[in-house]
Order: structure tokens, then C-alpha cells, then sequence
């Protein structure tokens, strides 16, 4: 490596170098590269990993703005709870820790035997179309709940971390967010979430619209006004997640549409906390293109996904294992014995 | 599912009662259905799978259609056999039984601790520009060394079967076989292979038409003719990899070009191996997709890479096992518990 001036020189010396054509593995070496910058390392790892999902109900869905009731929201976390969800079922082909924690649902997973981790103090979010979506200190207790996570994930010696959620009505909250983030048309960002029809989606952008504008009315204007104003609990635990999880030096796989709005979040409050962000996938929700064109992140995947749970982040981790693995395992073009 | 008449509405039924959105794991359900059809399973399965890479030399290299001379495959397998090229540090990770087979190199790997398995009769196809690649005899050998490849695999319990190639000049093998079999214009179809330059380019189209009219000119048009005249040894043993997979029950992983070629040879002469094929991925290579649309394949992943070896198929793996984990193992939509 001698001569090379930067690390990102040296980076792409040793992916130049590998024992095949240059640039034939495609986006897996441009997958490589990041993980190289993200850990500053040529060595990089993708084991342990973890993943939390944080779930928590959202007011809004009195607007008509979904396709399900807010009860689902608890209905799906049972199925969580029993590793029955994509996201469980993604987690356990991957071998990638599993947990799931109630930062708000409406009604918590009461079971004596709950696998789901309890850290609501706020159960549902306000009707973000009318009222905050929550308190200055229920901002920080969700955020500090989220933080958590990624200490103990990173203290039980994880090195990568997905972040994860549920909440029947997130993609309405979200879209605010990145609406607000980003200043793009709410025309442009609004989608069909879980599968509502057209009469909802008109409904869902005019609510979006009104959320924004009463926002901005009031005069928010810091990511945590903002998250305050037109957040989610499980968003704003995401948030926190990451930037503790940055913090702790985990390299960061960020999912679709709501964990993306999340990202925008915690990166506006500390810009490093991007530096160890990688984005799984892309999402159909319109909205996502926005968020990660703020963040200056490029998907791995585009699979047609919009399901979230962390599940697109999920489908990506793999890829990230063989684009790690190639950069540790591969021999080089010096070790060729030509005849 | 008492009511379906056929057992496509079997499929689509399970996957739209799955619990999520539907159609919300985007192409992840494609490829699921894909594999419940191949396995008329609706608990498909994805391990324990193998893959075999075949390695051969062939002689239109003296043509300087490469970047490389053919003295690069042997090294290459070189690299193989320790487990460090691409195929082999992918297949690690993936836990995918791996093995190297020559079926053709120019000087054999020869020493006795080698792990390559020596299946070649004939040392390097002929220059398929001025005289056909392999005789009649020569064909059937290294077929029914694929073949057996594929039995062995089969009966150590692999229900997934990838195939991989590594030899100089076999783009351009590949080239002249889905010219002939699709029909396609030659500049359509020629790419730069390992990364040759301009002037490559334009000698390499050359020999791809010339070596078409060759063919045509004798009035070759079986499968069989098409490939002892323009095919290389590791493609044809591909074919016969593939053909003996699919009688035995497994499942088929198709890589890039020249994988997808073997496939033509393979399905032209029974239609039937079609049927247990997922498409890996799409190569950069143009005549990959010419060869995809003859045999109506869909390509799960689109990573932009060009390095074969299987190394698409790879990469494309970990995706079916999370499509079949989602319909082994998640929860259906009847057992969400709602309030």
C-alpha cells in the first residue's frame, strides 16, 4: 500500500487488485468500498449482527390514512414475538440476533411469557394532523429507549445493526418527515403504504399537506421539533438506536421508507452518524428516493419491497457478507502463478 | 386451499395470505413462487445445494479476442482450488459445497495434492473461428463428465445445483451459441468479456459473425452440432450438469453468460430442464439477456458484475433462501390475532 495517500486510495488499490477483472463484481465492490470506508478497515465484518424493531400506534390513523386499523399494529408484534414475521423469519435464516420492543403500541403485548420488550412510557403517537405526536420528554425517553438497544447490541459484541418497526400508520408520519427534511412536493413522496386505496391516498396527501403546513406554522424547525411534531415513537427510538449504535462504532444497515425518515433524523442532529450508514435497499414508497438522495445513500437492493419490519435492510445483509468476505478472502492478482 | 384448480393458485394463495401486505415482498415472491413451481413444493427448500465450476481453455484466444492469454485460466483454477477466487470465498459463506473440475485446460493442474477434479479428454476446444470446438466423441465426454458432476451432488443430498465456468476466451464461445441459437445480431450480443479494449471489441464481433457463418455454412442447426462447432468443453459439460440436475430432481441456479448458453444447449434439447431454472442474476454481459429472454428467465439480481465462475448465481442464493424461508416459515394472515 505503499504511496497511496488516503485510505479511500487504498480501498480501491486493494479491490483493483483482487484476483479477477476490474470492476466485474459490480455494485458488490462499490457494497465493499463502503463497508472499507464505514469501519476503516480492509478487513470488514458483518458478524454478530442484530437487529431491533420498534413499534409503536400512531393517532393519524383516525384520518383514514391506512388500510388497517391500529390494532394490527399489536396484532403483527405477536406474530413478531413468535419469529413468525418476515422480519423474524429474514433474522433467523441470517443468523442475526432478533428483538422486538414495544416503544408505544396502543395496547401492550400483555403476556406474562411476552417476548416483546416493554419500553413505552406513551402508548400511540398524537394525530399528527392536529397535535404534536408527542412531549419534549417523551421525545427523550423513546430516544433513550432506542439508544439502549444499540448499547446492549453493541456491548453483547455486535458489529452491524439493522433498525427495524411497526406501527399501522408510520408511512404517513414518515412522509411528513421526509416532506419537512427535505422540502420535496408531498405529491412525490406520498404512497400507498400497506395497500390503501386511491380514496385514501388522496386523503393521505391532503393530510400530509395540512400536517406539514400546521408544522411549519407553528415555527419547528430543529429535527427534534420536527420528529416532536410529526414523528412516531418507533421513529424517534430508530433515531436514537442509530446514533448510539454510530457512536459505538456499529456499522449501520438502514431499511425502507420509515427507517430511512429516522436516518434524516439523527443525521441532522449529528452529520458522523451518517459516515457509518449503509442503505439495504430501495423501497416503491415514493418517498424513500427522497430521503436517501438527502442522505447521500445508495441502495443495494431494489426488490420491489415496501413491507419494512427491516426486512429490506435484511435481504441487503447477505450481499453485504459476500462483499466483505471478497475484500477479507480473496486472493490477489500478485498471488496469480502465471506460467 | 381446498377450491384451487391448479397449483399456481395454490401458490399465489399462500403467498397472498401470508402475513404482510401483499405483494409487499416485491420480486422476493416471485422468486418464492418460482421456487414452489420448480419444486411443486409450497415448503421449498435451498440447502444443501452445491456448485460446480468447470474450467476449459479454448483455442479462438490466439485470435485476440481476450484480455488475457489462455495460460490466465489455469491460474485462475489455481487460485480455485485454494478456496480464494471469488466462486470459492462466495461459496464459503454461503455454505454451498464447492468443486473445481477440468474438463479442458490447456496444461493440467498437476500436482498430486491438487484439488481439482481431472475430467479432460481433450486439452482445449479448437479455434471455433476456422474448425469445430470438439468432435462428436469429445462432446459426449465431457457432457457425461458434467453429468456425473451433477449425479454425485444429487446423490450426496444437494437439492440446489449451481454451475460455474472459468476459462479464457469462453465469452466469446458463448457469444457464437446464443448467436446461433436466438438468432440475435452479433453487435447486440458482443461484450468485453473480462475487459478488453475498443480494438478487441471490434476483432472479437468479427469473429463471433465469421465463426456464425462457419457454422451455418455447414448446415450444423442440432443443439448438438451447434455446440461441438462454436461451444467450448466447460459450456458443453455445463449443458449435461444441467440436464442430469434436472432429471434427478434439483433445483438449477443459473449464472451469466456463458451459464446461460449451456442453458440453451441443455433446454434445446429437452425443454423439460427449463422447468427446474431460476435466473441468478443479469450480467452486463448485452448477450446475457438475449440468451434470458429465449428461455423466458427473469434474473433475480441485477448487480451490475460480469466475473462468472457462478459467481452471480452466488450472490443471488441467499435471496431463495429468504424467499423460501418467508413461505416455509412465516405466519399466515388467519393467525394474526386481532382485537
Amino acid at each position: 500500500m505503499t504511496g497511496d495517500h488516503t485510505f479511500e486510495d487504498q480501498i480501491a488499490n486493494r479491490l483493483a487488485n483482487l484476483c479477477k477483472p476490474i470492476g466485474s463484481l459490480g455494485d458488490l465492490e462499490q457494497v465493499a468500498a463502503r463497508l472499507c470506508e464505514i469501519q476503516k478497515s480492509l478487513l470488514p465484518v458483518t458478524r454478530p449482527r442484530h437487529i431491533t424493531v420498534f413499534a409503536a400506534d400512531h393517532g393519524v390513523t383516525c384520518e383514514g390514512v391506512t388500510a388497517w386499523p391500529s390494532s394490527v399494529t399489536g396484532a403483527v408484534v405477536d406474530v413478531m414475538q413468535r419469529g413468525r414475521s418476515a422480519s423474524g423469519v429474514f433474522a433467523r435464516e441470517l443468523k442475526c440476533s432478533y428483538e422486538v420492543v414495544d416503544v408505544g403500541l396502543i395496547a401492550a403485548i400483555g403476556e406474562a411469557d411476552s417476548a416483546v420488550i416493554n419500553a413505552a412510557k406513551r402508548r400511540g403517537a398524537g394525530n399528527i394532523l392536529r397535535i404534536p405526536a408527542m412531549s419534549d420528554a417523551e421525545y427523550e425517553h423513546v430516544w433513550s429507549a432506542g439508544a439502549t438497544r444499540a448499547r446492549l447490541a453493541c456491548e453483547a459484541g455486535n458489529v452491524l445493526l439493522i433498525g427495524g418497526e411497526m406501527g399501522i400508520g408510520n408511512t404517513t408520519s414518515a412522509s411528513c418527515l421526509i416532506g419537512l427534511f427535505t422540502g420535496s412536493e408531498v405529491d412525490t413522496i406520498v404512497g400507498y403504504g400497506a395497500g390503501i386505496d386511491e380514496n385514501a391516498l388522496i386523503r393521505k396527501r391532503q393530510v400530509v399537506k395540512s400536517t406539514i403546513e400546521r408544522v411549519r406554522a407553528i415555527g419547528a424547525t430543529s429535527a427534534k421539533e420536527l420528529a416532536c411534531q410529526a414523528g412516531g415513537l418507533e421513529i424517534v427510538a430508530l433515531a436514537g438506536f442509530y446514533t448510539e449504535g454510530a457512536r459505538l462504532g456499529a456499522t449501520l444497515l438502514i431499511d425502507g421508507l420509515i427507517a430511512t425518515a429516522a436516518a434524516l433524523i439523527a443525521v441532522r442532529i449529528d452529520p458522523s452518524v451518517r459516515d457509518r450508514m449503509i442503505a439495504g435497499h430501495r423501497s416503491t414508497e415514493p418517498g424513500h428516493l427522497a430521503a436517501l438522495e438527502q442522505l447521500a445513500l445508495f441502495p443495494v437492493l431494489d426488490l420491489k419491497m415496501r413491507l419494512g419490519e427491516g426486512s429490506g435492510a435484511l435481504a441487503a445483509l447477505p450481499i453485504l457478507d459476500l462483499a466483505a468476505a471478497m475484500v477479507r478472502e480473496m486472493a490477489t492478482l500478485d498471488e496469480l502463478k502465471l506460467q
